[in-house]
């Protein structure tokens, strides 16, 4: 496939992506009547249901990374070249902003908006270290034993991580850039996205190790 | 398979479907107290778990369009030729109406009643458009690499996009005119109608279009 | 495989389908404030997933009818002889009531206790008729088409249709002879059953009718 | 597979099981506003999903017991070694503390506080024996049938009995254990643990028992 077509598919499933994470997320809340729990079961649901159909139909054109700790991985496991790896991330987080302004646009909101909500802490830095920990975890589980459960893996990790993390398991640092710029029911406040980003990453890191040693090949 | 055959499953098909929409709408409305999320929450997984088994069922029979936007994007792709597909145009719309007037008969409601839900504006609009083109999209690649996978797909899809768009992604011609006359928490205004299928019309040609270009084959 | 293990692989899963039915009931209204919504969200979830492990697992078994209105049309469409149709349909009564018990014990309930909701009249007889030539429609498009499909099938199937009938989709005359005496969130006045099984049946033998008419072969 | 890699595999599984079932239990009741019933539902749906993609990630290194009821019929039915069983037991429950010790890190609380929450009578004793003898026999029932559809089928039917219980199924003598030392709503009074034991015990003998009756070989 060649890498046009390649960036063409991490742009439009990184986009549909966080446009479902930032409205579903701004549908949720507006229609609960304050009741965050229902919220985000519709958040983690619709992500989920996201997930699994992105990964499904972009999966066989650019492996479905959507997200720069995945292709860094993807690159230290020499399963993709580390220029192509830049070319991805950079595209990943362009589509990530894109898919929050046209998110704010479906829901007549302005295009950025930086968010004030706080996240931050030891204890949500350590949710999003579990949380991308265990995503790279799966996805290396599933691409090394079963390739085609890959979609189902991801969606239902998801969903799960929505709930059992304190910080709902953002597990991607271009998603988490774009949510920065979105002051909604999925925002972070700008200041605390590299905290954030930072414990994803070194969670990345911890699941290659750790896949190495139990893994079958 | 005889056209006749094509088409009662596609009446079928179409017909449980909008049952469902509706349906699930109005058992919703009733039991949730107000709280329009909790009624949306079941109105969606409702409708993806329909979704998946009328694809399932009638998918070998008729291919399970149940929508005049992928019929008619089917004949553009030359996958279906134009006067059957008038045909099944026709029979969806018909059979969206007969399975509203069942859903209204099953809740002890008029056979129609013309809608007073407002759904217009740009914002929404752009809702139908992107819910359109990402459905499309999802089946078009499924069509083109795995084509078991559309149940599931369809169904994740519709789940996740009652939720990210605005307009709870109607994303299907037939269907909206015929919720235009069910005054239900499903329902649209007739007036409103009109441009929501010019958007979804518009979302399905972009998608095809989409596809093109990045899916192999 | 012999008729004992085929007989008590039926009472087996009708038993935990009951529970499953009556136990979530409970559990749902219990815990969900009053708002019945979310507790039928919990009975619709948890009963689609009973369905899905227990075709699963019984499938092979017994077929995993769970139904006398399946076994019925099996044995008319002569894929179940009818003396052993007879001994299915015994046992499925029998074990949905067993059910009932276990769950009122687990729920510190006693045994039996006659219900007194009220499900009747035409739109509610409506209800059963469309959900059981749902259920059959789909069991029979799986049978003939993709076996292995049908344990989603049916759970989606059924989760759906809690919302899109106002009956909430009995579906079952030995599910539906049981709940008459629980009187709980899924139960039904005994004087109202009697009704109920006669739309099933009815919606049973007109999916019978409709299936031999679009299905291939 | 090396023992070691096996034992890595049962831990890290385990330990994400237990995050799971508590920060999930955490994250709900803290958003729900004392609706206990979406907390509950947002607790089994993300316990279902975890358990479907603990169990395809670490199924084909270590068997995905982590649950001592499991391993132990897996020793009795000679798919496992007495030694390595106790090895495997002896991981589970620790790694099932450290599980919990991370949720609480994750959500700002101490590492390990025995709980308050009463789970006791014969009604939840019951529910345990139930909830362990349906576990096993989905398990049993799928690993002689169709071994690759444990992980969904395991996911479904804890969701499902997470609802169908009194006792809101427990089903595991580690899980049992560690979730006593979570002051929280998945939590366990230590002097109730015991009989929730020796019930799932029970029910996980019976079962073993019942499936020589009834599954092929």
């Amino acid at each position: 496939m060649s890498l046009p077509r390649r960036l063409t598919a991490e742009a439009l499933g990184t986009a549909f992506l966080l446009m479902t994470v930032i409205g579903s997320g701004i549908m949720g809340e507006r229609l609960s009547q304050g009741n965050a729990a229902i919220a985000l079961l519709a958040n983690s649901i619709a992500t989920g249901c996201a997930l699994y159909i992105l990964i499904l139909v972009f999966g066989p054109v650019s492996g479905a990374h959507f997200n720069p700790a995945v292709t860094l991985g993807m690159a230290l496991d020499k399963r993709i070249g580390w220029r192509d790896a830049l070319a991805y991330i950079i595209v990943q987080v362009m589509a990530a902003f894109a898919g929050v302004a046209v998110a704010h646009l479906m829901f007549g909101e302005d295009l950025f908006t930086a968010s004030v909500k706080i996240r931050t802490g030891g204890a949500q830095w350590l949710g999003e270290f579990v949380a991308t920990f265990g995503l790279v975890t799966v996805i290396w589980g599933c691409v090394r034993q079963n390739i085609t459960a890959v979609p189902a893996a991801v969606a239902c990790y998801i969903t799960a991580a929505y709930w059992f993390t304190s910080s709902t398991s953002f597990a991607n640092p271009a998603v988490t850039l774009a949510r920065a710029y979105s002051n909604s029911f999925a925002g972070i406040r700008p200041e605390d996205a590299p905290a954030f980003i930072l414990a994803q990453l070194a969670g990345a890191a911890a699941a290659l190790l750790a896949v190495r040693f139990w893994s079958p090949q």
